[in-house]
């Protein structure tokens, strides 16, 4: 049986890079002192449910809460990479013994516990206050804590019976959120999705539903073609979606958007029109509140009233509604909210809000005898699985009521504050330098600046499609050599007749000016670098 | 700051169960103490990221990481309850100062870890060797270790770039379970899901693809009726995924069980041929190896030979392809495995498996350039996330993989196996016994065990609608019983002409044989007390 409590050499010698030789043997040595490790001699049968497994429980994992301890506290340190890049097929080949082939044999506790940390290693440190890769980063302690609980509680949400305090903090969320986005306590409805994705599906589904119940039994053949809507800047998730459920993606129509990203509603009530002329049916429109790659800000007022002109279902797709003005959300038929987004919750965490109630149950329930009998001696209103399409769902919720008790309404509202301090923050210094040139002009509406590193050879270049051609291959140069030095990270990508530009979105709160300065300088440095390759090819 | 690392009374106190007043007494002075503790002070701001959080942080988790342990190890406990069972609008009201509301203004650390321990309190231990309830149930200890690691990256599948040893893992664990299923390397694809719900609606989504790929782009308007087929013991998600799909519920065909639950094929084929006569296209067929209530298997051969013959698309839901005969799977052309159900994978985690390389590709793809940029440096082939229609996904294989590790494949054979065994003990006990009867007299096939509790006012009455009645309102009547004593856990429902039963499905390894003991004792126990009321209705 295992017995010893205590780390063996301690966690210093984890976080060692083993660049150099002499470091390789002191690594060969740990791994030898490792071998005689007592957890050598143990399997996962040791474990709970063993009899007597308590102990061995507790000491396996007391190691692994300090792998994982040591791993959240290096998320933070500046000095820390962000990345240790490997191909695929380097870490398919086994990286230093890290093997991810599986065995028809057990392992022992020690080798998983290895595992454990060569998969953290070869990770990417989304927490990093340098992580600028994607909209969700950040690494929130308080909803960490809430994830360990849920997943320790194990437990699923369709009914009452086995979810009934998760149960009801889904039915407390969702009513604050409904608040917040100006729903009175008669209005409303809701259910957390697996992703935002799912959540716009759902939106696009009730809205059919909505218009045509009979779609549930007898499905699209006999219906008219159903048309959505939605701005050329908004998420794919609505092509998607129409994909998906049978509407067909060319049956969204892609409004234009301005230069700055946000549609335009005379295109919007145009498109309408013509959809109609031509024996469509619009159903739908998607309105975003922060794009995903300008952040930009669907004008909602003029769309809501085209929306009610036309009796169209009204969707607001918002990450982050806590600092919308309230008519971005007033008038929505259905808002999606993503708190894995700027709110920093884990993922995943996103509801989709709907105003009318009961049209979710109506829209997806089956009444499946062997989970949502009726004869139960409890208020089965709350068994609120059959809402849902996916029948098991994750507990979501958790981790988000959690960190609203230890932040409260107002410590979310600082947060995402801040991350719009920097995001500005950035935008003048981009301004500032002659060596970055901005996608747009305008302020950030959102946490989202879009910029462009212009290479010395490529300053003084008159604008055509040969500056285009070359500028469209820095960034992807720039990133891969930033990934390989893995001191940060960040996204780019093309957008309409804008060649590959980065996009940087902040959302983590432990990113401060100094990280936004250090990004600018890893562009700028690598970008010194990758002029020479551009003249050659010239 | 926080400084104090240990905890200040021990962990005992937290599992008392306070039914005393004594106990109340030595409660509210803990929690006077508690008051006094450092926590008091302290907020989640002064927690990581905070400058020299990393102290308060470890200090934070350290309590944490002792809740949850204690919690684990009082799940296995015999003598600790599975359940408190407390109604919705008693939760709501606030039990012993848990609050489920959420305020606007931060609450101190010490408040979240009593929130934590309450949240575990009110809830469901469903790693309990005597919770029955469902088929996703049991602690794995391993899986967990699997979650806390998975949370603490944070990070989402869509990219290799963001995920790179997750992706890896995924296609690692996906060969394997294709080698299961017993398909050859060049077939063969698939993706982790949010739930065996929505792996159905891939194979839905997929088939209807393979047949007509317009309808991605064009949708559903101009295609014939599509029909399909499944049995009427099997999940409702074929229904849900034809309502959500817009094929519709009432396109599909329920076909006709024999008494033990399994479809009957010439039904099959006669529903076929039928649908086909009326002008509908059937394009799919679902055989279920392990229906969810009886746990019953389709006779695939046959089923398999009336899909090629009509060619039709086979799809196997297959919670545990493990044990099963390789004919299985070996024609079908995708498979859902659940993994969160007898393999104790914590939730969520279910695969579907695709056989024809490159369908789910095609099928979903819409080359989103912010995240899918084909110009980066590495195989983007790895960039998954275009498969999926979640755009974000969680990551559910890493608890997987390591367990799989942990145990190897013999490992979770033996652990099937046992609960195999288990299943015919119970059936055993049941046969044996005069108060229990049988749904169904053949020996379980899977681990599911259907049976009534007859009470001794119904043991000498003749079978009929009076008898059928009486016998509806038992399960009902003994389960809230159950409930609040907290000590068992199972669940009950109709199905078709048979009234109100107990499916007991066993899917815990932690489950001994004294534990069905205990649960067939409960039963009877509590029905004998039921008798009464049900005279007095009389």
């Amino acid at each position: 049986m295992c017995s010893h409590s205590t780390q063996p050499f301690g966690d210093a010698i984890w976080i060692l890079s083993f660049q150099n030789n002499w470091q390789k043997i002191i690594q060969k040595l740990m791994q030898f002192f490792l071998i005689m490790s007592p957890y050598l001699f143990c399997s996962s049968l040791d474990l709970l449910p063993a009899l007597s497994g308590e102990e061995s429980t507790k000491c396996f994992f007391q190691e692994l809460v300090n792998i994982l301890l040591n791993y959240v506290s290096a998320s933070f340190r500046r000095n820390s990479k962000v990345l240790d890049f490997h191909h695929p097929h380097q870490l398919k080949e086994g990286l230093e013994g890290f093997r991810l082939e599986l065995p028809d044999q057990p392992e022992n506790l020690e080798q998983l516990l290895v595992d454990c940390r060569d998969t953290l290693k070869y990770g990417i440190k989304t927490g990093h206050p340098r992580f600028f890769n994607q909209l969700s980063s950040g690494l929130d302690v308080i909803g960490l804590a809430g994830e360990w609980l849920t997943s320790t509680a194990n437990t699923n949400m369709f009914t009452y019976e086995v979810s009934p305090v998760f149960i009801l903090m889904e039915e407390v969320l969702l009513r604050k959120m409904q608040e917040i986005v100006g729903w009175s306590e008669e209005m409303g409805d809701g259910i957390f999705c697996p992703g935002g994705t799912i959540s716009n599906l759902y939106s696009v589904h009730l809205a059919r539903y909505y218009f045509f119940p009979e779609v549930k039994t007898k499905g699209m053949t006999d219906l008219p073609r159903l048309t959505l809507f939605t701005s050329a800047h908004s998420h794919y998730s609505v092509k998607k979606s129409a994909a998906v459920l049978g509407i067909g993606s060319e049956n969204v129509v892609v409004v234009k958007c301005d230069d700055r990203g946000r549609m335009i509603p005379a295109e919007l009530e145009y498109s309408i029109i013509t959809a109609k002329d031509k024996g469509c049916v619009p159903i739908y429109v998607n309105a975003t509140a922060g794009t995903t790659v300008y952040g930009a800000f669907d004008p909602i007022r003029v769309i809501a009233d085209i929306c009610e002109r036309h009796r169209l279902w009204l969707h607001v797709d918002a990450p982050v509604p806590l600092t919308l003005e309230i008519e971005w959300t007033l008038n929505a038929w259905s808002v999606t909210w993503n708190p894995h987004k700027m709110m920093g919750a884990p993922l995943q965490c996103s509801a989709i809000l709907v105003k009318k109630k009961g049209l979710l149950q109506e829209c997806n329930q089956l009444c499946a005898e062997y989970l949502f009998q009726t004869d139960k001696h409890y208020d089965t209103s709350y068994d609120t699985g059959d809402k849902t399409i996916q029948c098991g769902r994750h507990v979501d919720v958790f981790k988000l009521w959690l960190m609203w008790k230890a932040k409260g309404l107002e410590g979310f509202g600082s947060q995402v504050n801040k991350c719009l301090e920097n995001a500005e923050y950035l935008f003048n210094k981009i301004k500032q330098r002659p060596d970055f040139e901005l996608v747009f002009n305008s302020k950030p509406e959102h946490s989202n600046v879009c910029f462009w590193y212009i290479p010395p050879s490529l300053r003084n270049m008159p604008p055509g499609p040969e500056r285009n051609r070359r500028l469209h291959e820095v960034a992807p140069k720039i990133k891969a050599q930033m990934m390989e030095n893995g001191m940060t990270m960040i996204g780019y990508q093309p957008l309409g007749d804008k060649v590959n530009f980065f996009r940087c979105v902040i959302s983590n709160p432990a990113t401060q000016t100094e990280d936004v300065d250090f990004l600018l300088e890893e562009i700028a440095r690598i970008g010194q670098d990758i002029k020479l390759q551009l003249t050659e090819t010239n």
